[in-house]
């Protein structure tokens, strides 16, 4: 065992769960104050409860012996409970207990992502058990299919291993199936009331500075998924970063040329859309080619995102926009931008590749879309006719916070010069 | 020397200096906008100054040969100023000046954790002495007891080798020395004026988004303290994590049932009670045993914040029923949840190991707490009779902020469209 | 290839993203509410600008072989678009991308540093098209001179290897470059309308929580720049550490004397001063050493920052008075505290070495002085001349966000109970 790679790896789970906090303060400046409460519980609850789920049975579930050698699903009972992972393996390429907890806070996360559609109108209790239900029916499929390897005497999801689809930390089983899930959930919920204007963001800073903490967890995330501490980790962390900045000029670009001026919303979004592009690229592309997808992605999803006006479907904070389409962009253009110096070791149509390898992705990422559209559509029906998903029109419209959790996020920013604050209501 | 151990440390020391923002966010949105600063300074300036002391005497006091063997002290002359410790000596199994920050940043931690009891109504000045004073005569003796271990020519404390708890990164050292010393230093202080109501935070997504970079860098304080970068980090990790998301599911049950909706506050503080619930056992345990001391901690601290109203002491941000509790919580659990298939190799009652591992981790907890209360207790006594620790009154109502720092945390959310905020008063 | 030193510059680099949106936080708090979203913005979009040019050139200026071997420029077309860095290299000490995105995030956390001196009044299309060119024309070149060390076939720069001046990790080439070019853009760009008051800023927590990322952060800069995981990277990051604190605590100590009180802002810009002196000093100094030189710095810049007033240039958020006199604290005082029994192996005056190591400290600082304060005042000068770079008047006063950014940073605080924040204006 290598202690250089499980420092690594260590270092990128750390990385992995600022993504959570990063993440609510992402969402929840980019909602009213009225609603940003809410919008943080749900990633850390969300994730949370997805975190102890995986113990019982979701990383049995996800990385498992595939069930009748299928590659569709993990049998979830052979590490359940991961009684049996505690011991040394000094034969293991890495400790087995930290892939677990590095693959348990990519669930958590790819979670926490689906939230972003439901701003302000969704039950608390009926989120905590869609995000169960989505991680085990959902998620531990696809991260089967796209995330597990064959090993010697263990067989692997169906893409990673027959298809052979490149996606190097999660394109398709993270941005996605969270961006598709997104759409099928923000359907079943319906719009918010006075739906249809721009978002009012009641915090832009916070919504920038969760794209920055977004943007070195990510690190981890991707460069983690190199499973070691050397060449490809680091050609992945060098792409992650310029395809980033690429985004984020990218959509400042459209920002500029479409309205004159460049937003702060739209320069996070940017960078968010081409972390997410670059997510299933990082290894496979040079360094002008992720700039290449990150510019693309933030090109393309500062177009997408508009989508839900012409649509008609209430996204509120842009997780199909940014993460479905951008996945999907990541996704594809490794077809066109992979080369073969790069980690993968495979070309694209740019690189002389041909077109095989564009097709091999077009088809992992509709399986994903399909698969994941549709169950989390059925998820969602079946809660909503059976306990509901939408809170009251009048808590709603009141602001989700205090109905959902008695609780108000800002409180006397002008109090007087009195003790006030300090002592409870009569 | 392994490079991998001692990268792994070096990001762990910087995820524990993380723990200083994060605890300053996590306090400093707890109280009203007037006191926010003063908060934020208590954990810093506290930090700061201990971090100073630990280089002149700190380190040697606590990490020094035990003075007389007795194992209640370090020499606190062996290492004086730090003069000699550059040195690189391929013999050692990390440098020696790394864990000399490691450990300092722990030390700093652990002060501004007492920080929280005492809000918005202490001197700043006796704060800082105060700060100075309890680490030398509380922090470091407790820490030699807890975390010296015996080396080759070097006697170590008598917790750590003579009684043999598990402690694996300071349940007892950081969390229940902080936690009690908050209780003595909010009985010697006195209730802030118009006590007796519930918190009222001026920023609850500040306290969450705290929690979330205290989360984070606590993966530094509990896999950092495996000092190498296998197995056990990768355990404690796993076990970290999925203790911090019971935490909070266990806390918010609590909520759910006696008040109906789930609290923002109480997620952030049920998964900090977790994560001091599981440092001490973060390695003595298996996930699903995590998993219970995590909610055991969230449900317990849950009620244990409730005391200070019934025993009328003002432990303003809840370090006592936070860190004192949870910290009890996790020493006491070891007891039952051990197995020695988890890195500390002991059985606990529910292992089959007898009841002898609870007696001794009772022991250590009750010797921590003595001594820390009786000596905090009188550290704050004699600085109240001599130099005094309250503020005036009047400052205390009008808001501690402009009092102690001369500012005020927030200016101008509301400025006309003028100039006036780029130019002075008068 | 060792896998440990290799995830510790894995980490470093992600340490150093992470003083981005630290930076954006800690200047965004120090301006209006009207300005941070500008002040965010000029961080983000100037490092991701110059991260896309560090890819096509600015690498291959600053590590390529020397232009002519004079140690002046590196050559800027032999890693032209990075297309030829992907290979594994097993012989090589470390990935070659893995340094090249290091340095890379040091490029762009300089350029963004400088933004601090034009704050609330540069055209924000003006500021990238600066960033870029000074990249371009000072960062790379200054870079080059004190970063690119000969090879075996390879000519680095004349600070480095002809001059042989002392510079850890960048007190020159990035503290004081940035710092003098700062001064300079300052006096092109003239002073903001309402000019000579105090800095008000309108959110000190986020000042406060900004300096903390970026404490944290620089641990990445800093013990990254040793390059490997072993005792030099482990006394860089004890001597940063102390220092810091030093600086706080000096800082503060004559924030009390002069005025009576510490300020949050004073012990902010302590810790940062404190930082950016230790960056060249880190290696060079014992930990009493360190902290004399935090504390100098911490009590220097106090007094430094009030230049401005005098000598009447608008530096608004103290570039100069902290980067540029820190940086300079910090290099000076190499040549005092420098002792060979830290990893730079060097006496100083105080140890013994006499006075040259402070004469060449002394030549190397005032080279990146002169050097980028010319160049670029002329930058400065040629686009103001040319494209202007102030905004209009009426855009200044009003406030920068709305009009370069079409967005305010802050909005509903005190909506009402409607769901308005949700729709859009007619």
């Amino acid at each position: 065992m290598d202690t250089g790679n499980t420092a690594w790896l260590l270092t990128s789970s750390a990385l992995v769960a600022l993504m959570i906090p990063g993440l609510a303060l992402f969402y929840g400046g980019m909602v009213s104050s009225k609603r940003i409460l809410n919008m943080m519980m749900m990633c850390f609850g969300g994730a949370s409860l997805v975190a102890v789920l995986w113990v019982i049975f979701g990383y049995s579930a996800t990385f498992g012996d595939s069930l009748g050698s299928l590659g569709l699903l993990g049998d979830p009972l052979e590490f359940f409970g991961l009684e049996t992972i505690l011991a040394d393996d000094p034969d293991a390429a890495l400790p087995l207990a930290l892939f677990i907890v590095f693959q348990l806070l990519f669930a958590g996360v790819t979670t926490a992502l689906v939230a972003g559609a439901a701003a302000g109108r969704m039950k608390f209790g009926a989120w905590l058990l869609f995000a169960g239900i989505w991680a085990a029916l959902v998620y531990f499929p696809v991260a089967h299919w796209v995330f597990a390897f064959d090993g010697d005497s263990v067989v692997g999801g169906w893409i990673a291993n027959d298809l052979g689809a490149i996606d190097f930390a999660g394109g398709t089983a993270v941005h996605m199936n969270a961006g598709v899930a997104a759409l099928a959930l923000a359907i079943v919920l319906g719009r918010s009331k006075g739906w249809g204007g721009p978002l009012k963001p009641h915090n832009r800073p916070l919504v920038l500075v969760g794209a920055g903490l977004l943007w070195v967890g990510w690190y981890g995330f991707n460069a983690g998924s190199a499973l070691s501490a050397g060449n490809a980790a680091s050609v992945v962390f060098l792409n992650t970063t310029v395809a980033a900045c690429a985004g984020l000029l990218g959509w400042a670009l459209v920002d500029r040329l479409r309205h004159g001026s460049v937003t702060s919303l739209g320069a996070a979004s940017g960078l968010i859309s081409a972390l997410v592009a670059i997510t299933p690229a990082c290894g496979a592309v040079s360094p002008m080619g992720a700039i290449a997808i990150g510019a693309i992605a933030g090109i393309v999803c500062c177009l997408a995102v508009e989508w839900k006006f012409t649509l008609g479907y209430d996204d509120s904070l842009d997780v199909v926009g940014v993460h479905m389409v951008g996945g999907l962009v990541g996704t594809l253009l490794i077809g066109f931008f992979a080369t073969d110096a790069a980690p993968n070791g495979r070309n694209g149509l740019f690189y002389g590749g041909g077109i095989e390898l564009l097709g091999i992705q077009a088809l992992a990422a509709g399986a994903v879309l399909l698969y994941s559209f549709v169950v989390t559509w059925l998820i969602a029906k079946v809660l909503d006719l059976t306990i509901g998903l939408r809170i009251p029109e009048k808590d709603e419209v009141d602001g989700i916070d205090r109905h959902a959790h008695a609780e108000d996020a800002y409180d006397d920013h002008a109090d007087s010069s009195t003790a006030a604050d300090l002592v409870s209501a009569p």
